[in-house]
């Protein structure tokens, strides 16, 4: 029982049938002759993904990961070293650690006890000392916890500065479009897409201070691509970007909007059963419109001794947090249950009463 | 008729179904929990693949592709901004893009006409003005050439300057084992594995002077692992990584010898159908012992249009390698001829038709 989606999700049929189908066109057509028979497709999924954070297929680079989206960005970033980037406390630590090896210096902005954008703090710190960029994970990973994005940007506009938001546990997941300059994310988690896939969404005027490692002055004849192709990997696993396109295509196709509320409803269900079990509290508000619920243990009890036990004793999957996800805001491990649509009911009761019989 | 192996390989069925054959087990098991249960098959490939370059499995991180490895490697290094990375004229323009971004100067080894090593010119160089490490790119993407990697790296290591090896194009077509310290390559060219997979392998004492993005002292619970995984991407093509383990694993039972001199007899019996064809000139001496053919075009011919033309009229798969990528040693465009194991005497014969009838 996989209640594990905000690690991974689960592929459907289609999305494998597809990769494995591209991959078989690699082997018969050549790899690159295959990518050029697949360009309208790829491009499409461009422009559905845009579509999701706002903005058009020209903004968009496939990459790796969400994380070689955001390195990609801050050392592409031509930024004065030593720049300040914003960020909440509960900052992933990896993204604040491709600040830092970036030459960028984080500034905590004020946050409420549970780690949500305090607006009126954040107007004031843009307004008397602006950083060179706002960045904001809208889902955080250690708790389901949705950042005020759209109120957030405003501040950002009105002040001037860039928000850069990290859709990964977002996208597919809430609403993504919010009016940022930049948006990244994966293909793994909310869009159920395959591993190995990421994406780089950014608008024209955030391009024009990006410097590519290898840009058209270094072609011996210059291409004509849009602008956010130059962050684009090109060894790549291309069959996963089809699997990616097929997996949004599904996402639409259920609707974007029916799947957010499903998703919301399932992070209430799961918390409404877990919270208080066996003194096990849940982290997030019952009501948080999120499918992430986090679970603080009671003393003395080691959480990833729980999720391996729950993964050995009962099959189900979850994941156990540590607190080096955001050393800022978590005190100790977590509990991590993320069901996705096709998670039960029945199998959040099971896991209620695997957690305290 | 598929005569661009050095662009992209094609992948066996058995590869292809493994690889399609672990994206199941991630649909069924969870993403994490079907990448535990092939972690032995991961180890036995690091281990296989460290072999074809003379390390161990503990030095070995799977990466996205070559040019990520090689940046993974520069940018992680220790190295005194400006440090000297020592390369051939022909070194690869995105190589080149990547040590320079890194804060690296190039400074250019001598060589003789053909772009290979000038042994005694690279002792005195090592000799009297030693760089950080030597960089060089055993076989190259515009030419057939294969470098005299064991003597630099003799050379490399009576001066006490650490080699790196580019294996891109060489790892399953030619000898790799030459004594260097760090090696990378990729998975879909000689080895004919899938795309969207590359690897970095590091002996320790170059281990020792990397610093990872996210090392043990960010973790609140250290984990134990080999070296070079901390070096390793985690949302990564895995399925991608099986396959590729399972194309290194028939290129073993094929004869790694048998499959050298296969390719050997398929370069000269290119070469030798080629040169002097339709006024086209060969790069490569005929015998050198690889299966990549480099073409210098008759005058007022343009080498992309041939490369279509060969596409489009007899469904010949070739490369045209623009200037950009050795720009110190090619004056213009080349038609690249890359055949495989898979590839016949009848195609070249094809081919040569194709090119002047």
């Amino acid at each position: 029982m996989h209640l594990d989606h905000a690690a991974c999700s689960r592929q459907s049929t289609a999305v494998l049938d597809a990769v494995a189908q591209h991959a078989r066109h690699e082997a018969e057509l050549g790899g690159y002759v295959a990518e050029q028979a697949a360009d309208g497709l790829l491009q499409q999924g461009r422009s559905v993904l845009a579509g999701l954070v706002g903005m058009a297929a020209a903004d968009v680079a496939f990459t790796e990961s969400a994380s070689a989206s955001v390195r990609t960005l801050v050392s592409r970033w031509r930024l004065a070293p030593g720049a300040r980037v914003g960020v909440l406390p509960g900052e992933y630590w990896q993204n604040v650690a491709a600040f830092t090896d970036a030459g960028l210096t984080p500034v905590v902005l004020p946050a409420d006890a549970l780690g949500r954008a305090d607006l009126a703090g954040v107007e004031r710190a843009l307004r008397d000392d602006p950083p060179a960029f706002v960045h904001l994970t809208l889902v955080a990973s250690h708790r389901g916890v949705v950042q005020p994005g759209r109120e957030v940007a405003a501040l950002c506009r009105a002040a001037g500065v860039p928000l850069v938001l990290d859709v990964a546990q977002a996208v597919g997941h809430v609403d993504c479009d919010l009016g940022a300059d930049a948006a990244y994310g994966t293909s793994r988690k909310w869009l159920a897409g395959p591993r190995g896939v990421g994406f780089l969404v950014l608008r024209p005027a955030v391009g024009t201070r990006l410097t590519p490692l290898v840009g058209p002055e270094l072609y011996d004849d210059r291409p004509a691509v849009d602008h956010a192709r130059w962050y684009e990997s090109h060894d790549a696993h291309v069959a996963g970007r089809i699997g990616l396109v097929v997996a949004v295509g599904e996402h639409l196709a259920a609707g974007p909007h029916r799947v957010r509320e499903r998703l919301a409803a399932l992070g209430r269900a799961t918390r409404e059963r877990l919270d208080g079990r066996g003194g096990w509290r849940v982290a997030e508000p019952l009501d948080e419109p999120t499918a992430i619920t986090t679970l603080r243990p009671p003393a003395d009890v080691d959480v990833r001794q729980v999720a391996a036990r729950l993964r050995a004793e009962h099959s189900l999957l979850t994941t156990a947090a540590g607190r080096e996800r955001a050393p800022r805001e978590l005190s100790g491990p977590v509990l991590r249950v993320s069901p996705h649509l096709d998670s039960t009911l029945e199998q959040l009761d099971v896991l209620a009463t695997a957690l305290a019989p």
